[in-house]
């Protein structure tokens, strides 16, 4: 059987999570939690469980699910997006973005990515028939660079993937950034996926400039969420994507035939658990940002160098002053197999990343003494 | 945005089940059961939740899962299929399907599907720019037409579909069928999807052939099942796909970026149980076959004319005597409305049915109160 991902392997988040768990390492790399989900939200699920709610659930998702999202959007972002005909629930953010680019994109389509980004993109627009073309994002805060975007627009573009908060760096897209997009596509056959997982993680008293409040790039706009990164509870695998009616319609039909629908005891337990606890998203920030700052006050002690994330469970980290005679991903793996710290390499999210980069990203969606315990292995380093 | 699924509309499960609701109708229309999974089942999800079964879990599926997968696979066949190299947990058969699809179909490819066949096998060709070959089965029995299978295989063909037990018919396959399509794709590059998802729900006495027994078309096969049919459990979406290594290897690539991985905690139930209840599957014919004998022999007082159902937990039944002049569509409708019992209709899962086809399917998966309240109410027809 030929290939249809011929240049696919295992991904570096799986790879790492095995080398961490193979040599006993912290695992710091692949994005996920060591702490649980809130304990009301669990017992609900419980609850939904035993009670009976074990069959199909709609296509679209569970009314009061979609209800409560709609009402967290009006709450976060002051618009309305309609529960019945603008979100669907669907079996993670990443079924969601698959679903949204086979919506979009036809053979001989072009999507842009704006690089480094996450490793998801790319397949779902090769299993359409399309084509990636790779924008790097402006170093060293990888900033959107205008001119370059601009010039990558062809007759063939269809699709521009964004990411913010964005994964793995971290930055924020501003009001001013969608602007700009919403003139560039503007007249245009483009639509936009907005891939805002990290919505609710945002630090320093930001705030996240959603598409979902951007009038006319939503007109075009496909905006993808999830309830594992918001609850800490990234094995519910449990998203939702919020479109104007008419692109909704047509990602359902695709996702009506991928999946047909997501499991049902879990959307009863969160529609549950957002209507008593709408404090919840506005808890996150301070939530994490807790964590940020104690890892990066610990790092300050080592010999890497960093700025800040302004948002995600993401910290980059320069090592050029430790180890530059190694890549990316050869740091990844000594860390991890020399000093007990599972890390991702930051190239592997990029088509060709700079031959100069020596990043690594570290995930601190961790309990406090994992990360003391990981920044003093680091500070040793 | 022009639409990839044109002819594609909301499925008539979604709308069968819709109008029952709406008209207050016995819902024996979309096939799911009107009763609970296994108590101790539903207690080890309760049990995993609470205890923090709640991140990723592996890409491939939880790999005690797989390997009581690759057990029961042992003790209802005979064969050994290995559990890390043949075996993917998938968040539904109908993603498996979809996922096993998109590995085997390029733009330009056919795949022959026997109607009357379930409605996510053409759209996931259309997806991947294949196109579907329908060849119908024999009536009354629903049993596969060698010569016109074999007149429609052309040099475009990659896929063949099967489905045994069943859907909407409960027919079944037998070792000679399989012996018959293996010699018929010999030296042929052509693969198979077995969805075998009611491959416990085979009744007087019968035996599944399953193409997982059947060495050489193994080699060729996708073989799906599901873990919400056999545990009654249909809302939790947990499935899983058996193939040799290397079509697994092109399958995992493309389920990778469809969706990840699935539901933690029901990995870890579903194995548990599995475990400890080996014997569930036995019981299956049995406990669904009381259910089918008590619907029908009920049945037998009314005007509706059938023979019952080999496996899968449908009947059909033929209308003729009753209202010839009505199609099944008008016919399942006007069942819902005006004698409060829900049916689905079986031209729907044809390209072009037969015109004087006058069946509609009736799901037997409901408590004896249930069976015994719509026979009466399909009695009085
Ligand atoms: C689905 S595994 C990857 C998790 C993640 O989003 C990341 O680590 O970047
Ligand atoms: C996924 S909804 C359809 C359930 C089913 O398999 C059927 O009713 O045929």
């Amino acid at each position: 059987l030929a290939s249809k991902l011929p240049n696919v392997g295992t991904t570096i988040f799986t790879r790492m999570s095995q080398l961490a768990a193979d040599v006993g390492a912290i695992n710091l790399s692949q994005g996920f939690p060591d702490f649980d989900g809130p304990q009301e939200l669990r017992e609900a699920v419980a609850r939904h469980v035993m009670e009976g709610r074990n069959q199909y659930s709609p296509m679209t998702g569970l009314p009061s699910l979609r209800q409560q999202v709609a009402a967290k959007i009006a709450r976060s972002y002051g618009v309305q997006r309609d529960a019945d005909s603008e979100i669907t629930i669907t079996p993670g953010a990443t079924e969601a973005i698959f679903c949204a680019v086979q919506a979009l994109i036809r053979p001989g389509d072009e999507a842009i990515v704006l690089d480094p980004c996450y490793d998801s993109y790319e397949p779902s627009v090769e299993l359409a028939g399309g084509r990636c073309v790779h924008v790097p994002l402006a170093l060293p805060d990888f900033a959107v660079d205008w001119q370059r975007l601009s010039d990558a627009i062809s007759p063939r573009t269809r699709l521009i993937f964004l990411n913010s908060p964005h994964n793995p760096s971290g930055a924020l897209l501003t009001r001013a950034d969608l602007d700009k997009l919403a003139e560039l596509i503007r007249g245009r056959d483009i639509h936009v996926i907005s891939d805002e997982v990290y919505e609710h993680l945002i630090y320093d008293g930001a705030r996240h400039a959603s598409v979902l409040a951007h009038d006319e790039l939503y007109q075009r706009a496909f905006v993808v969420s999830s309830f594992g990164k918001t609850y800490h509870v990234t094995g519910w695998k449990t998203g939702y994507v919020v479109a104007p009616p008419a692109l909704t319609a047509e990602l359902r039909k695709i996702h009506q035939y991928v999946n047909f629908c997501g499991v049902t005891p879990l959307q009863f337990a969160l529609a549950d658990f957002m209507a008593a606890h709408p404090e919840h998203v506005e808890e996150l920030p301070a939530f994490y940002q807790a964590r940020r700052d104690l890892f990066c006050d610990l790092l300050a002690g080592s010999r890497f160098t960093f700025t800040r994330a302004p948002g995600t469970y993401f910290q980059l980290a320069d090592y050029s002053a430790i180890r530059p005679d190694l890549d990316d991903v050869a740091m990844a793996e000594w860390l991890t197999r020399e000093h007990g710290v599972a890390a991702i390499p930051v190239s592997v999210f990029y088509q060709s990343a700079p031959e100069d980069m020596r990043l690594v990203r570290f995930c601190f969606a961790k309990r406090e003494e994992t990360l003391r315990q990981a920044a003093e292995k680091l500070c040793a380093v």
